[in-house]
């Protein structure tokens, strides 16, 4: 084929610009590697007026992103705009209507309506790729989906949101409260306009459906997600955490078990010294398990301009090359709905909390700890510098019910004072 | 496409095994994946009378990999001998001539005969693929090939053979003689019959050579790669190394220089803090650096029959689900003819010698790396235990035709008793 490949990207933030500039600067290399020119017929933003550092003028400009998409000079809607709903959703569908592929770096729209909208794209002919949605510039879509397609998937794991793994490095290395190294991402742009996205868990929880389907052939299921953010995390915790060989990451686990489809994005304590565990700053990494290929390790930039343009162009040169993969896989009338499972599998916990400085008291906790069948790997007491001593406990493997039922029952105790902080140790 | 996708394996041993159970074991997961059913027509090995813990009896039987090859039922060719001549190739070269598709493990045979191989297939209109090639069960084919087809490769860097690394750890966490881990490796069946092809770095130099190939649009160039392997590291290196904090890995470079295209697999010191240097055992990694997806970091098992398998299963879903993708990534006829970087590009360097207990002897030292333009970053000097002391010279940046002007000089000041062992510090 050596007819043009015809873009029209609708949304001109960091990574439509890096998108633009890949397509402006390479453009021999892309024609070379894909056998045809790959060009940019129109573009779409809300503002016009605005300097992004690169040439648009040969573009055609669209107000609305829907024409945008219909246009007869473009083959393949690049979505960038992001939203779940709205424009981002409409110029989808509209382009998906037309028959035309799609590409989009959106995990809020896909997460929320990914079945419907590749059920769409699968009826019309188009494809619906993604590959920039999920952990920016490592092509984890593409390894996961064609890569390890003859592996049976046993788990899914990722630190997939760099904000969050910043905070918490930061935190660490500066031996800072959580509040403070919040207002000093904030300050430095690093956080969604809605921060709740990044810290609460949501944007990577998104980005963990969406492999979750593709990894056991179900239906995204976003809502399934077990989701917890890292705003409750203290300092106190990531220093006693590294003291006993662990570091705490914001970790999305899938899963397929024998109670169901597990998914959660939640603070979990990983081996220092794990893949995981080393894990610095702002990067991502994504953890893929096959029954024959075993653990692959895929870490790199899970944001910015270069590698989220750089995921988008590896969807658009699979089209330019005549790539045909189904959005999750497999066709999409063929995902199973999964069954979510009620519980999480059993695993070991840390436990910190403030114990009064009474007679007996360590032994009411134990009490507590056994009269709920989890039983103590390791304890550590510390001397008390106030009116309460902190106890830092690692349980041996238990399941999430019996931990809670120790909980209530330490709560019952009356030397344990406010809520003892609980987190999840990953074997990873 | 429901008709099914027939391969014929010519080779049965741990992966043609290990394809075998897949294509068996998960005929419906990849019938779902693919939208088409994956069968085997025929096989071939060298003995057909050897319990293989598979059932191979309804499976046409050939003698000759070259008729198997032939065989009208036979859509697939999946070649896994390996020889980089003789069989594996007069059975390529048969079904790229009757225009089947070859998916082969053999990195021997493409890091030699690549080019011609790849031209045939294209002429043919066959795919010819290699994932299985290069780091078992990582994707990296996939990943630098499609992943990264946005990009311009700045640097393919990787640890890519296990049984060295696994020499090197031992060696590490043993305190053993390279000597003794080798008889140990070689004792648990890690060593390939001749074992120069794993120690002497050439089977991980034909896994840099395809990559740079994919990375660079060149001609696939072995006989370029700068080789070096692990016979000469003493365990002395690995320990003092270890204590500058720095780990010593094979490690193989390669890169497109102002000089031309660099390709060197080398005993290298990286960080023992970087992803390269906390790599463990038989494990494998390979670094991807593009412009602008940045650095991608993946790791896996490198060998095996399940992640091998795994690689070689990739590549047939892929044919299964009608991908076609050039060989190296690029037509072949494309392909350039890299012109050889003549020198490496500059590097820091690690320095071990035995100096004579004499007046002066380091002043002599250190006036011969300052006469050929090389200075010194950080130097040690132990206690004499012998006639002479141990001295560790970290120098700064320079062209390794700068430190072998120095080792010359070096060895004409008659203090250092033997030769200086001297390796390059690389930056990852």
């Amino acid at each position: 084929m050596t007819t043009p490949l015809r873009l029209g990207i609708a949304g001109l933030g960091t990574v439509g610009t890096g998108v633009v500039k890949i397509v402006q600067r390479r453009a021999g290399l892309l024609t070379a590697r894909t056998g045809r020119p790959v060009e940019i017929s129109a573009v779409s933003a809300r503002t016009r007026d605005k300097d992004r550092g690169v040439r648009l003028q040969h573009y055609a400009w669209e107000d609305d992103p829907v024409a945008l998409a219909q246009r007869d000079d473009v083959d393949v809607l690049v979505e960038l705009m992001g939203g779940s709903d709205g424009p981002a959703k409409a110029a989808t569908e509209a382009a998906i209507a037309a028959g035309k592929d799609v590409v989009t770096a959106n995990k809020a729209m896909l997460a929320l309506h990914g079945q419907d909208l590749a059920e769409a794209a699968e009826a019309a002919g188009a494809a619906l790729r993604f590959e920039a949605a999920v952990a920016g510039g490592i092509p984890v879509v593409k390894a996961l989906t064609e890569g390890l397609a003859g592996n049976e998937v046993e788990r899914v794991m990722g630190v997939m949101n760099g904000t969050c793994n910043y905070i918490l490095t930061r935190m660490e290395h500066g031996g800072l409260a959580y509040e403070d190294v919040f207002e000093e991402a904030n300050a430095l742009g690093y956080l969604e306009a809605d921060p709740t996205l990044d810290v609460g868990g949501i944007d990577a929880a998104h980005k963990l459906a969406l492999l979750a389907a593709i990894a056991f052939g179900t239906r995204v299921d976003f809502h399934a997600v077990e989701l917890e953010g890292i705003e409750r995390i203290e300092i106190a915790d990531i220093e006693q955490a590294r003291d006993m060989g662990f570091r705490i990451k914001l970790l999305g686990v899938a899963q397929m078990t024998g109670r169901g489809l597990e998914q959660r994005m939640a603070p979990c304590l990983v081996p220092a010294d794990s893949a995981l565990g080393q894990l610095e700053g702002g990067t991502n990494m994504v953890v893929l398990e096959g029954d024959a290929a075993g653990q692959i390790v895929l870490r790199g930039a899970g944001a910015g301009e270069g590698p989220t343009a750089s995921a988008v162009m590896s969807d658009v040169l699979d089209i330019a090359r005549g790539i045909r993969v189904s959005t999750f896989g497999q066709p999409a009338s063929s995902l199973a709905a999964p069954t979510p499972a009620k519980t999480a599998a059993p695993a070991q916990f840390y436990l910190r909390m403030e114990l009064q400085d009474k007679p007996g008291a360590l032994a009411r906790v134990a009490a507590a700890l056994g009269e709920a069948g989890v039983s103590i790997d390791r304890m550590r007491q510390y001397r008390h510098t106030r009116a309460t001593a902190p106890v830092l406990i690692v349980t041996h493997k238990c399941p999430r019910e019996a931990l809670d039922k120790a909980l209530t029952g330490m709560a019952a105790t009356g030397v344990v004072e406010g809520q003892p902080v609980a987190i999840r140790i990953e074997e990873v």
